[in-house]
């Protein structure tokens, strides 16, 4: 049994018309009009299939194909509609698309699973115009009060419950998903280690976790002709020096370690005057929590060592953090045997972002599929997958919820939950 | 025969009550009310002295005390009353203020010399309001020309030549300075050398020359959490290893040396963006002409060097140039044998920075004598130098005067002209 790729590209390219972009992009902030029509579309399609259709009290939408137990909790897939302002065409919507595709190719093959399988569109994903981003999961999980999202404007001052009424997508509390076997998200890459080494699959294991710093070196702003280069205390040349060793620190943190230096600003920022003053970001990620807290410290003894050396004072904020999420240890593996058993190569990765799955790994056993990102390009017109990979993610998907269908997730998830809240 | 110092001071404190500011520092912009102020209080004094007073078509002010040979040329003293928004009190004031006090200690001590001496006030030393600045040294050393700097306007439209004429000080092209057997300029070092080094005296060999490049490097912006170490191409992490090799190359280029990069941007600039675009400026500084450009190229290839490591791209663009200057080398001589006769320990440097006498050296015999800015500070209200410093310049200045008169300078000027125009 596989899915019908013919079938999957009709829906994707008539989603792509919604929102669709001069550059060959798409902009569908959620709430917005494009947003309704996404919606409106994927209700259609839905009622087409003859699934239960409900929307909750954040208009998260579901899609029910029920199961021969009502007993048994559900499968749940999914992932977003919403996008950036001139995103790309597969973020978010793929992992709805290849949902609708593994239900449609049940159908066609008249089995009736034991356990149902929803298929749900996530509210607010991106946070275009409307904090916090990944509203719907969170609300889901039990990490964002509804009250305080309803409260939140966009640049407008429109607030976020009056527009989910505007575009008609305000349903009720009892419609939220309550229970669910597992979670499974289908997502592009967004970044390029597929596409390099030429795998169609990756199998998620976690979510990498990330701390912030801002980082201020001060100095003495001084004339640069007449200051001899001993005499000096010049901030920007102390920061190179700091970025090259937070440069390096990164293959010590950890296997996945990353550390990127992404904003600096140096004042007074004059030709000839030595800058006085330098601020810095550093934003460093590790998949576990232990290495990233470990990572952050080696950082921060660094800077503060260099800045000792080089005799100028030096101050360290963390401004944002978020802990690594490690997805369900059996759910990874029922994806990795499910894939051996179609014959696709694999590889187990460690997201680089944050998804939907972030939050519902808080809610039920979770996990994630990777399809490559072609030159790692996302959130961007330039977003691409080839379709021969989409279609081995999708045949994945179905033999993994085939897989859950029969064997389950034997126990509930225990993991604590971590704090997912983005501050910025 | 020594100077009055209590007299010197009392000149001094006067001038330092016109635009005065909160701070301690001073405001007068040239041909601003302040510096019509500053002027009719210098043209009082100078009558008061029984000078000869004029003032040329750029507005400079001269006051002149004649000598008994009416052929020979006159000795030339002289700096700039203007200041920046406020800066400090010392800049440009003491170069007139100590002549003034070199002419009252002959007039006190009966001596008739055989030159004439004039204490000069350039006009625009700093280019506050007008462009270009060190207008009137530019001038008179045939490096600028009038009708240009005429057509100059402020920030409110209004051209040189209107506000020269408003603050009464539009003179006649015959009163310019026609020839000069030697022009010393006293200021202050703007710099920590002599501070630092517990010195009182800097006598002045010459004004370092300076390049300044704008380097811009072409990376890929990417989102950091996605895109491990090894596929990136970070435009910042690479220029932060070029700001290293910049700063180390100072001490190959020259003895005085510098390499300062006081400008940096990086986009998109997001703390969780791997900048894809840095530009930053670097300001190269030496002594001597082919040591400069020597210094240009080698920072130039080890950029491009760097550049190539890492595989991303980088232009380079000079955006300003000015070549060193040497002052005069009898007349440094002068003043090292003066200063020797009189007991002050002196060092001879190099000026970090350009004065009205960087133009005076295209048309006589120029130096100049430096004396110490504590803590370095300059254009600050900060600015400060103890009156011993000051007398022992001024004693000096005497001394060399003397040391003139007698033997003169035994040729002409002879160096090329150098382009001395501020691009910037």
């Amino acid at each position: 049994m596989r899915i019908n790729l013919d079938r999957l590209k009709q829906l994707f390219n008539e989603m792509s018309k919604v929102g669709a972009t001069q550059e060959g992009g798409i902009t569908r902030p959620t709430l917005s009009q494009q947003d309704k029509e996404a919606r409106d579309l994927l209700v259609s399609w839905m009622k087409e299939m003859q699934l239960n259709v409900r929307f909750d009290d954040i208009g998260n939408i579901y899609g029910r194909r029920e199961g021969r137990n009502p007993e048994a909790k559900p499968i749940v897939i999914g992932s977003h509609l919403d996008s950036i302002i001139n995103g790309g065409k597969f973020d978010g919507v793929l992992g709805i698309i290849c949902g609708l595709e593994v239900l449609e190719t049940l159908k066609e093959n008249g089995i009736i699973m034991d356990r149902a399988i929803e298929v749900v569109n996530f509210t607010n994903e991106e946070g275009v115009y409307f904090e916090p981003l990944m509203a719907g999961s969170g609300l889901i999980s039990g990490d964002y009060e509804l009250s305080e999202i309803y409260k939140q404007q966009d640049g407008e001052g429109i607030n976020f419950l009056d527009e989910l009424k505007a575009i008609g997508y305000l349903g009720s509390e009892k419609n939220r998903l309550k229970e669910a076997e597992a979670f499974i998200e289908v997502h592009i890459e967004q970044g390029p280690i597929l596409d390099k080494e030429k795998l169609s699959i990756g199998i998620v294991e976690g979510i990498i976790g990330f701390t912030w710093l801002e980082v201020t070196v001060i100095g003495e702003a001084e004339n640069s002709g007449p200051t001899p280069m001993p005499y000096r205390k010049d901030a920007l040349s102390t920061s190179a020096k700091m970025i090259s060793a937070i440069q390096n620190s990164a293959q010590e943190i950890s296997e996945y370690g990353i550390t990127t230096v992404g904003k600096i600003t140096a004042e007074p920022g004059v030709v000839n005057t030595i800058p006085g003053k330098v601020t810095f970001t550093v934003d460093i990620r590790a998949e576990e929590l232990q290495k990233q807290d470990a990572g952050v410290n080696l950082i921060k003894n660094r800077l503060k060592r260099i800045a000792f050396e080089e005799g100028l004072e030096i101050s360290i904020n963390e401004i944002n953090s978020m802990e690594p999420i490690q997805f369900h240890p059996e759910l990874i593996n029922n994806l990795i045997d499910s894939a051996d058993e179609l014959n696709y190569q694999s590889k187990k990765m460690i997201s680089g972002a944050g998804h939907i799955a972030s939050f519902m790994n808080n809610f039920c056993p979770t996990a994630m599929i990777f399809v490559p990102s072609i030159d790692g390009n996302s959130h961007s017109p330039k977003e691409r997958t080839d379709w021969a990979d989409i279609e081995k993610a999708t045949n994945l998907l179905l033999k993994s919820v085939m897989k859950l269908d029969k064997d389950g997730i034997n126990y509930k998830c225990v993991k604590a939950h971590t704090n997912l809240t983005y501050k910025i």
